[in-house]
């Protein structure tokens, strides 16, 4: 998918929310666990409870990889059925990858190849420590992105990601953005950015303007989405924001998925609001 | 397995040699394309050529999953076949993972959990961008180990790595060590430092004096075994010097296992005289 489309999907949906597909087998509802494949059952009730309200999905590759091939296979299944509607959803493998040029190059081949790896997604998440020719080769697809890791919603983004280079007076995720934007365009470069630092947002749109920011840390991390819009919205939006264990794990019953559904759609009712 | 089994593992076999399973099926010799999983035939084949000369063996998780399910299969055969080995060859999953606290929990468990993922591995490579939190979660696993990227072996190591922190005159990679270092212990924390930066050895082993060190860069990306050794060895090794490609592609024909370990067996050699 292609900014510009992306960006229609956004209006037409009046939603920039983002459903991060978190889904740890111990945390589904248990009458689903007598399913073929649990956790797609799971998915596939969440996606269509919410495919109305949520312009992207994120699978988070760690609760899948948790359960070796089977739970690869749990995800083959749930980017199967995304990509049905691949018009009307932006898909996004959390990841969090990165490694020297020809490693990196294998890394995007998995998310970005069907014919090679049976999966296909929209954007990968990419950690930048290990520099340029470690995210390029991510780039060097048509209608794909990257979404790099700037300046992160844990506590553990005040380690690294804000010492001050001694040399530009930067801190590193400001480094970070202003190397890397030029490595890709905001065609196709997304940046994460934590709620819980919203008032850093400021700082951060100086330095990337247009491009688009994913916003993991509201709802169960703590992150306002007022204060998100109010720092980090551009005339296109801009934005999309990632709500995870606050949706899946609504309710734990029978009736999660309805759950999820309300809460996506009070996420998207603020939205379009602030559209 | 532990650090002292590992001392004694680089002692018994006289070798400090990781083998980098970067095991590309577009790279393996045809012939092998008619084995029902040609990837584990090819691994199979190089570890049985090998596995009296290398202490370690590093599959590169990116060949593997580039391949998707069917490429995760292979890794498992090749785990499940190494593991035969347990107490001859230390594991690691080179992967660079590293996200927030409940989800590198998960990325732990699909290498350190046989019984959820089916892998079991004596280590992970982790990135430390996202901090403390993000590499905790791998440290709680008994002779489990973390392999924290420090100072890599690739040109991007320049752009991010080498910042220099104005409140404490420490670049990145050495502030990565002095943190991290009080995160886990020499008895299960290691650093990646490329050999193609050795003379910056001396710097990190200041700070870091008694941690192993897995080193790659050397062979294929043109990093010097000596200038290793000189400025990295410690009085019980510390190292661990990885090869992939000139070990695996000694021969694309169907001599590669035996070119493969007359490569392994050069690097062997060169390392008993330095121990």
């Amino acid at each position: 998918m292609n900014r510009q489309q992306l960006i229609e999907l956004i209006r037409r949906k009046k939603s920039f929310l983002c459903v991060g597909l978190d889904s740890d087998i111990n945390k589904i509802p248990r009458h689903l666990l007598s399913e073929p494949d649990p956790v797609f059952a799971f998915n596939k009730a969440i996606i269509d409870a919410t495919i109305h309200l949520a312009v992207a999905y994120k699978p988070n590759l760690a609760f899948y990889e948790s359960r070796g091939v089977k739970g690869l296979q749990s995800l083959e299944q749930t980017m199967q059925y995304l990509n049905r509607f691949s018009d009307q959803v932006f898909t996004i493998a959390d990841a969090k990858r990165g490694d020297i040029g020809n490693t990196s190059e294998q890394y995007a081949r998995s998310v970005f190849c069907p014919k090679e790896s049976g999966f296909e997604f929209d954007a990968i998440t990419v950690a930048p420590y290990m520099g340029e020719d470690s995210v390029k080769p991510f780039l060097g697809f048509d209608d794909k992105w990257v979404v790099l890791l700037a300046l992160t919603s844990n506590k553990g983004a005040f380690d690294f990601q804000i010492i001050e280079n001694k040399a530009t007076g930067l801190r590193l995720f400001e480094e970070v953005l202003t190397r890397s934007k030029n490595w890709g365009t905001p065609e196709n470069m997304m940046y994460v950015v934590g709620a819980t630092k919203a008032e850093m947002l400021a700082d951060i749109r100086r330095i990337v303007p247009n491009n688009f920011l994913l916003v993991p840390g509201v709802g169960a991390q703590g992150g306002s989405l007022a204060e998100v819009v109010r720092y980090g919205m551009t005339p296109e939006c801009g934005l999309l924001v990632n709500a995870s264990r606050s949706i899946l794990f609504a309710s734990t019953g029978t009736d999660f998925a309805e759950k999820a559904r309300q809460e996506a759609q009070s996420m998207q009712q603020e939205m379009a609001a602030w559209l």
